[in-house]
């Protein structure tokens, strides 16, 4: 006797579309089987003209630790189940920081009270802190961060110390994340445009430069080639060019991957003239002709897996002050988007298979950060967390429907192909037509299970 | 109520090996459940400590049609059976050569009542059939294949002619191959040998050298490049250098791929030296560092999938006649060793996952030839394809046990570790331990689908 | 006492641009000194204004020999002296083609009765005579030419004649040289096209496409690469793709060069359609990107030097025979027109500099075919070969004006601006504002004196 | 009437090696004519069985201004003069720094007084001091260096400051050139060695790993393809993988170049470890390995000069304190040597040949740092700085002879093969036998002539 039977729809996996039953036992897949098997089940799920997908693993979330007024873990669970997110991957951007055991337990114990999904969390590889990652990594953190350029409330790890630090993951396995950009070449063109009085969103964009991120890229890469067995990771990848470089590393040998987000394949550099503050972000939003770059490379694999970043402020730090595009607070909401997102700029517009969908969301983030065996996948033995999509549903996406504590987003008044009806969490559902089904808490602690590769 | 259930063993997909139940109905699988789902099904078997994984997809066999003093249909199949290869792909090299409807049709009756494992059947793209490739594909021959350089009964053809023939392909979407060596560059060393009167294995060797077949190789891609919609393979690639060739090709968008077989992961030129015209194949076995190098390749995903390339020869024929090498036939078996020399060499040798082992043989070969939906995997609604491996077992390789119509194999003595228990088609027990159940003629024919690229 | 002084003019090397006096004796350079030195000699032309050049080394020339109805020694040679080029290099396509100490010998004994400028000449690597390379390498013969394609009166060689040729020439150290198109792409698309009725000039182009140069560009590098030692070098490259090609192999330390046409870098595809078969070359001439792409690379020195390829056919031989522009003779006129084409469209027209002018037209052809220490620089004791050249000078080139047996060009009707005042040889006045001032038989016959590599 | 001719030598040019007299009128090569022209002229020297070369110009030279203890413009210019350099560029890494007007000038008027060799002044970009470069540029210091790592005494110039100092080097054409390591890289490293009491050589070796500053070549190489018309420079390179990513890099066009120094191609890790401070430099000498690489790449042309980075310290700075290597001062000697350690190392143990030497030291530096035209060849009308060479000759380096403050050289026993019998400068001598044969001040300032590439 199962728990869940969910019937009648087209399950996507990473590998297939099928039309099959999925069941559930114990919060366990327990069975998938042909369609009409009708095997015994508790509850009966007609998901006619639906299709079921594993649940998205977003590897990339700043949740708001520390700084309710920018985000909760409330909300942004709400908004990640709401949007098909079934895990999230809590960064170490926090107040304090995750670097230490202290913050860690603190963060995982008001995660544990507060997340309606299953979450993980991120340490980081900052100076001074280096000997800490260990113990973060037996308590479950898998994956550490470092910023190559300044960041407000995070330090910055410099090449050597990124050196000294992948040394020390490589002998347990952790993965290295970076945010990649220049720093000096970023700050030298900022005062420079400051001081000539252009401080409008074109300035900021001219003094983020594309080959800022392709520099710190190329460097990190080859940081990346010294230490057998470390796994390196990029995170907001903004730049085709960049993934180009991760692939060519690849072609060596080298374990590196490479992730970007909706807002680098849904926006352009116009968005950002016509939404302002609401859709800045760091790296900024590119060109058109690089959008449709990354689409070709995120189609062919060369992109591992996409992101939310979602990183929110209150709506009035979005504003620019003083007619200075570059006070406006950094980071786009994108937690509840995300699959929206992919689902009509991607499967509908540039015809992405479902398949690779998967891959993108669910299976690549799940096994890069040791999520693999639980999450990203509907495998016999792994988590129920699944999806009903509605493929063909159009809607319009509003600001004040996201479950955000700042209730704004890039995408405001975006029309939507493609929509979440239902999302379930360990064979329950959490979340129907975007409203919830369970109880802040219900969320479990995942830890992330690397194996060393040497 | 199910037909067939397997319980207690591990299933090993491409993507995870699950302890789980295997179930087929109609001959197709019907469900995957949890280890203790215990559904009704009439017939159990019990695979405890045993691995079930899809049954091997040979994209690359010649099954002697025409010839049958080399192999024949019969003995091939049965070979494939008890070495867990479930579906063969035969090449167009048989008498008559497979490149027109009439041909096609011969093969495929003499096929269906011999083969007792399911088979698809190639077609050629050859100087003067160009315009007969469009039937073929209708009929269900899905891939293509050329000689670059020459070959004893199988038309050479040249640059100009492959790329009228792919321009024809990207029409209707077949797959295009080649052997891929330069054969001038073969032939003017040969002659040059032959004048200073050095005919033995070294000498066959040297006049193949490793730059002729990525001489090719590259040429090959640069025709692949020309024609937007082109899907390119090149067969039984021997060298690394012309994987990463291939790789490089990839990243540009190009959709090709690349075979490699047992015989260049196994044997390198001191085999040759000691096992002598058993061990001659075309491109000939290379130097040993080579053959860890495409391990690596292999183990990083940069080759898309092996195969047997079964190319048996009278045992008289691979003897050296008059202390000439070069004139012993040339091509190994390989259909019944294929699996346990990967096991052997790849799984337990050199760490190969088992589910990038499934991969490169079952998943990849039926995704680029057109059999995925019902071949390369143990997803719902596929056939019911399937081996139990013992993967601990050990046991030496004799020539005499081989099914071929020549028991020979270079193998011959190798100690073998892992070995086909039992192999399923369709849930039907077509071999176990090597004995078969099923007649001649149980196997059924597969046309290849493939979906134009433009 | 000096036999000759030029004075006032302004000297060009190939390293600087210098007011300076040249100073002959017995047909040797004997001194360059300061203005105003005045040593004593016994003719003294007063150069004021004008520039001082090397006389000019023309590497690629179809003398006509043993085909008077397409061109003379005695007329190529007063076309040469015409336009400022002071030596030719013969190439092998004659009747007899120069494979042969015979057919050496005998082109050799006609040159030095008809050519008014000095000469040397190339022999050839074809397919039966490889084993003569060497007994014309010791007549003189520097350099030797294959066809990678057919061409109507020249065996076509193939790779592995290629390779065993090089293996032969790096024992004495003597250059080869390729026509490098990929034969069978090129059929291939002809016979299409005229299977379709296409046999314009632009179905030419079509069958004739960059890729096709490109292959064999880079299958010849390939081969390059396998003989430590070899020397090799392409001719009239046309694709600017093909350049870059040899300058990435020069970076592995391969030495080959790489030679392109005054055609190549004036004409477009657009000239073809316009001039006809007179503007008709093989390779055809290209885009105009393409053309701009070459001048960068002319510029950065990527090129290593620039030949005429003067390739003369009778007027009605170019004429379109049948609409079927395919049967147009190939090969453009080019001898008189080199230097006055590169001084307006590379000097006036793209800035190239008069020492980089130098090098590609004087010091490096004479370097690559071993006739530097006599030719190609205006060093002491080099030979006096120079001209006086009227830099600002604009005149309309007329094909009535060729000295060529036959009077087409497909620079009818074209500015140009730069003018040959007048051309010595070994001192002596050879042609002054193109009237000749020498007896044909003037020409010493020169040895390509190479340096084995290994 | 010329003031002095030099006869019966060969004279060495960029080009050739030719028999001929050298004359000299004003200090400026008036003439060179054949042997045996016995022009009229006051002084006659016989160089019978000697060669001519024009007089290094060492681009890269530390001449103590401000740190009498390390090194005097006397003594350096004697060590050159002694040593075969004729014009010296001293580097900005003075007491003060020359990054103003007053420091320029200031440094001026002591080079002006004290040097017997001619000289021109390097400015510096460094931050604070990017408007100051233009007014340099117009006293004449037409290179500007800036350090990627930190150094003593000169500030470090990162990413930013550096684009941004491209920027305005661009608009009038100087010539920027970089110190390239990482800092933070060897700083970590060397941290962690000091941290686990690790100072000897070895730590010192390894804290500067090859790919520190092969990182940083990658990163400039990077930043200089944003600006178009900016000149770029790296010195002192060590590693053959750097001096390919130059190659590269002006296959794209760009407009970089490369040197490299003695040290690099004389000496490796064991002579650290066996000569101790006295050949410690930073970057430090490397493997044997890249020692023979590099001179493949010198050899090729691959790397565009060679200068001494003369950089001296007073013995006891040199002698390693408290067991701590990495507090021995960094810089070797190498005014004096340079040209011996080329003719031995390079001309005599590895066939370079005597014309490419003439192009590394003397004319490559002349013209990228815009001196030719007067400096770096002996044409007509340039400076009449020359040495005579007595090719053959052998004796034993010995730091008691270097003229330099501090008399220590890590080439101290080294046996020589090639020496400097006498150099001219302006036609006069200078230096003869090791005697100087002028008082300081004999040398002249030189502005540095660029002319911009945009």
């Amino acid at each position: 006797m199962f728990d869940l039977c969910v019937k009648n729809g087209k399950i996507i996996s990473s590998k297939t579309v099928l039309e099959g039953e999925l069941y559930v036992k114990d919060g366990k897949v327990a069975a998938i089987a042909a369609p009409g098997s009708n095997l015994e089940s508790k509850n009966i799920i007609d998901a006619a003209g639906k299709y079921l997908m594993p649940g998205v693993v977003d590897a990339h979330v700043h949740g708001g630790y520390g700084t309710p007024e920018r985000e909760t873990f409330e909300a942004v669970g709400k908004a990640a189940a709401a949007g098909g997110v079934t895990t999230v991957l809590e960064q170490p951007l926090s107040v304090p920081i995750t670097v230490t055991e202290e913050a860690f337990l603190g963060k995982k114990k008001e995660a544990e009270e507060r997340f309606c999904v299953d979450f993980g969390i991120w340490g980081g590889l900052v100076p001074g802190h280096l000997e800490d990652m260990e113990k973060l990594y037996e308590l479950g953190a898998g994956a550490f961060k470092s910023f190559m350029c300044r960041c407000s409330n995070y330090p910055t790890t410099n090449d050597g110390q990124i050196l000294e630090g992948l040394k020390i993951l490589a002998k347990f396995g952790g993965v290295h994340a970076v945010h990649a950009e220049n720093d000096t070449l970023i700050q030298e063109l900022a005062d420079r445009f400051r001081a000539e009085g252009k401080m409008d969103a074109k300035a900021y964009l001219e003094s983020h430069p594309p080959y800022s991120e392709l520099e710190a890229i190329q460097r990190y890469i080859l940081l990346s080639r010294q230490i057998p067995g470390a796994k390196t990771h990029i995170v907001h990848c903004s730049i085709a060019e960049g993934a180009l470089e991760v692939g060519r590393a690849k072609m060596d040998g080298i374990d590196i991957s490479v992730e970007t987000c909706p807002q680098y394949l849904a926006l352009c550099e116009d968005d950002l003239y016509e939404k302002g503050g609401v859709a800045k972000c760091d790296p900024p939003v590119r060109s058109l002709e690089n959008v449709e770059k990354l689409w070709e490379l995120v189609k062919e694999g060369a992109i591992d897996l996409i992101a939310s970043d979602h990183s929110p402020h209150p709506f009035e730090k979005k504003v620019v002050p003083e007619n200075d595009f570059s006070k406006a607070a950094e980071g786009v909401t994108g937690e509840q988007t995300m699959l929206p997102v992919i689902l009509t700029e991607g499967v509908h517009k540039r015809k992405l298979p479902l398949t690779k969908m998967v891959q993108l969301l669910c299976e690549n983030p799940a096994r890069r950060f040791g999520l693999y065996g639980r999450k990203g996948a509907l495998e016999i033995g792994f988590d129920g967390d699944f999806n009903i999509i509605d493929l063909d549903k159009e809607w319009i996406c509003h600001g004040k429907d996201m479950y955000y504590v700042n209730k704004h987003t890039p995408y405001d008044g975006k029309h939507m192909k493609g929509a979440v009806e239902a999302t379930y969490i360990r064979g329950r559902l959490v979340c129907e037509q975007g409203e919830m089904k369970v109880e802040p808490g219900f969320g479990q602690f995942l830890a992330m299970k690397m194996r060393p590769s040497i």
